[in-house]
Formats: structure tokens, sequence, C-alpha cells
């Protein structure tokens, strides 16, 4: 069985969206980072970096932290989303380094100087707006010439960049940056419908 | 042979040290930054998010972007500085995202903040910095415990960081922050006197 340390967040919903995706039992432990769950000592045993999502595995005995390393182990445990060699595997491994390197990272910046900052930075927020944007014209153009962020079959990196897209559209209130961004947009109605997708973005709610 | 894409940053010596250690034959291409190369329609094939470096190994046909991904390419072409299965896999991948997702666009941040920004911003430059201070909290309380970044062993993970805390101490003259983390400079010292990591280090320099 493994334990899902989680909230509701885009990183949070990246685990919950790939154990649902593989079909792998596990329970959840809501970890309120509202209330500093994440600086307990008991939490920061398994992800020392205080920041959520983190998993238990009881049948390997091993603990891991850090999104993109989640998404590989849960892959590689599984033989799926995540091809074993070969072209294939390294086109999801950009996306997915892509996605926890630059969109994530640069999103998350963009929520804190529109959402959370308690001054308004003028510089900060059209930095990060630009940036955004770039990123968005680099995946509408990948997704221009492929069914799925990685090429023609549905991987981690879809899981890795959907939370952040819908946090965007929605906790950000950046939808009008979709706009001009329809092949993102129709992927993201795809991987959206997956009834995997949709159970994985309810994980950690019922605990709020 | 490999062709490595690169220019003289701290994502750009990640693969040059790799490529060293790991003794794989290479040649370099560089791409000047500052002349805009990385926006060249030839160099955007390869690596679509416009930025350095790359990789195209000859021998496989498979070009690869993002060091994340260029780093796990290299180790598994030689079964090298990444374990192939197993808890020490799964600890190098943990550090390996914890520098791509974290360390690395976080003192990317400050960098710009505090050396590149054309006018001061007090709030951001603050935050990242405090952000800083945070993760290399993080990284000292690691390093205290074991002797390479992911464990006994040197990988890609301490590749991957090796060059950013370079840059932190050189290039964005915050050498203050590293005067309370004895265990990073030890560990500094050591990485940064393994041969392949001072050639890996010059890398692109002559092209300047």
């Amino acid at each position: 069985m493994i334990t899902l340390h989680t909230w509701t967040t885009p990183n949070g919903f990246k685990a919950s969206i790939a154990l649902e995706e593989l079909g792998l039992p596990y329970k959840v432990n809501p970890i309120n980072i509202g209330a500093d769950d994440q600086f307990k000592p008991e939490f920061l045993k398994i992800s020392p970096n205080n920041k959520i999502p983190a998993i238990v595995d009881d049948e390997t005995g091993i603990s891991v932290f850090e999104t993109g390393a989640i998404l590989v182990y849960l892959a590689e445990k599984t033989g799926k989303l995540l091809p074993a060699s070969g072209e294939a595997r390294y086109k999801v491994l950009e996306w997915l380094n892509w996605q926890m390197g630059g969109l994530g990272p640069m999103f998350g910046q963009l929520g804190h100087f529109t959402v959370f900052a308690p001054e308004q930075v003028p510089y900060a927020q059209n930095r990060y707006k630009t940036e955004a944007i770039r990123l968005l014209k680099v995946l509408e153009t990948q997704l221009s010439k492929h069914a799925y962020v990685a090429g023609e079959d549905y991987s981690i990196a879809d899981i890795a960049i959907y939370p952040w897209i819908n946090t965007l559209r929605t906790f950000y209130k950046q939808e009008a940056l979709l706009e001009a961004t329809p092949h993102i947009n129709a992927w993201f109605a795809k991987v959206g419908a997956r009834p995997a997708v949709q159970k994985g973005m309810t994980i950690g709610k019922e605990a709020r």
C-alpha cells in the first residue's frame, strides 16, 4: 500500500492523478499546509524540503518527495506512462522536466504576485505574466504537432502539466492567457475527461 | 558522438560536467545567448523552449533538452551516476528534481532581481533571498548527514547543484549566504576538486 501525503494544490494533484491512472491502491494522509503541517518532524523525515506531496510505498520501503521523482517512481513501478527506453522515454522526461523547472515554478511566481502577495509589485507581475505567455506558446506549438505533450501517447508529462493549467485558469484567474491557445484547450478538455484525472483532482478535498 | 549545444551558464555546466565525468566523447556547439542564437530555427528544432543546453546523440539519433532529462539520459546511457533501481535511484531523482524545481529556478530569480533587473524591486529581492536561504538550509541539513547530496555516492544530483552554488557565490555575489553552511562548503570544495568538474566548468568559455 502507498501512503500519499498531500494537499489540494496542483503539485498534490499530480501525484493523486498518477495513482488513479495507474490503479495503485493508496491511502491519503492530508498535510494541511494552511496549518503548517508540512513543518512537523514526522513529515520532514520523508519530505525534508517541507513541501507536499510525498509518498511512502510500504511494499518497497521507499519514500519519495518532489513530484518529478514521484511520477517517475510510480511509472517505473508499474511500467506504464513512461516508456522504459528509447527516444519516447526521453521525450517524456524532457517535458516532465520542462514542467518541473519552468512551467511549475514560473506559474507559481505569477500566482504569488497576482493572488498572494500583500502588495502590488508591477515589475514582477509583468515579468511572470510575460514568462507564462512564453511558456504557453511553447506548449501550444508542441500540442499543435502532437496528441499529447510528449508525443502521441498520454504520459506522466501530461499528468504533470494538467493541474497547473487548471490552476492558471481558475485559482490564478488568468483564463485570458488561454484565449490564443486552441491546442492547449483541446488537450485540456481531453485530459480532463479521463475518469482518473477527474478522481485525482478531488483527492484531499474532503479533508479541507 | 554527442554534440553539446551550450553556453557558459550553470545549466550549461551541468551537461558538460556530466559528459566529462562519464568519459563520453562530445563536441561543443556554442549557442551565444547574448546574440540570441537560442532563437534560431535549427536550435529550436532540438530545444523548443529556447534554452541551453541541449544534446544530440548521433549513436541513437536522440536529442534531449532540459538538464534534468539530459543528466538522466547520459546516466542511463552509461549506467553510471544514477543507480538503475532501488531506493538509491529515487534518492538521486528526488534531489535532482529538487534542484530542477526549486534551487535552480529560485536562485535564478534571486540573480535576476539582484544582478539583471533594470530597477530595484525590494519585495522581490527579499522574497528570493529568503527562499535561497531556506533552500540552502535544506541542503546544509542533508549534507550534514551524507557525503553527497543523494547519499554516500556522488551522482547526477551533485552535478546538477554544484554549478548553481558556484554561480550564487560568484556571479550573484551572495557569498554571505554561505557563511552558515559549513557542510555545503566542504562538499563544494570536494566536488570542485574533481578533474571532470574542473574541466566541465570551462566548456564554452573559449567561444566567449
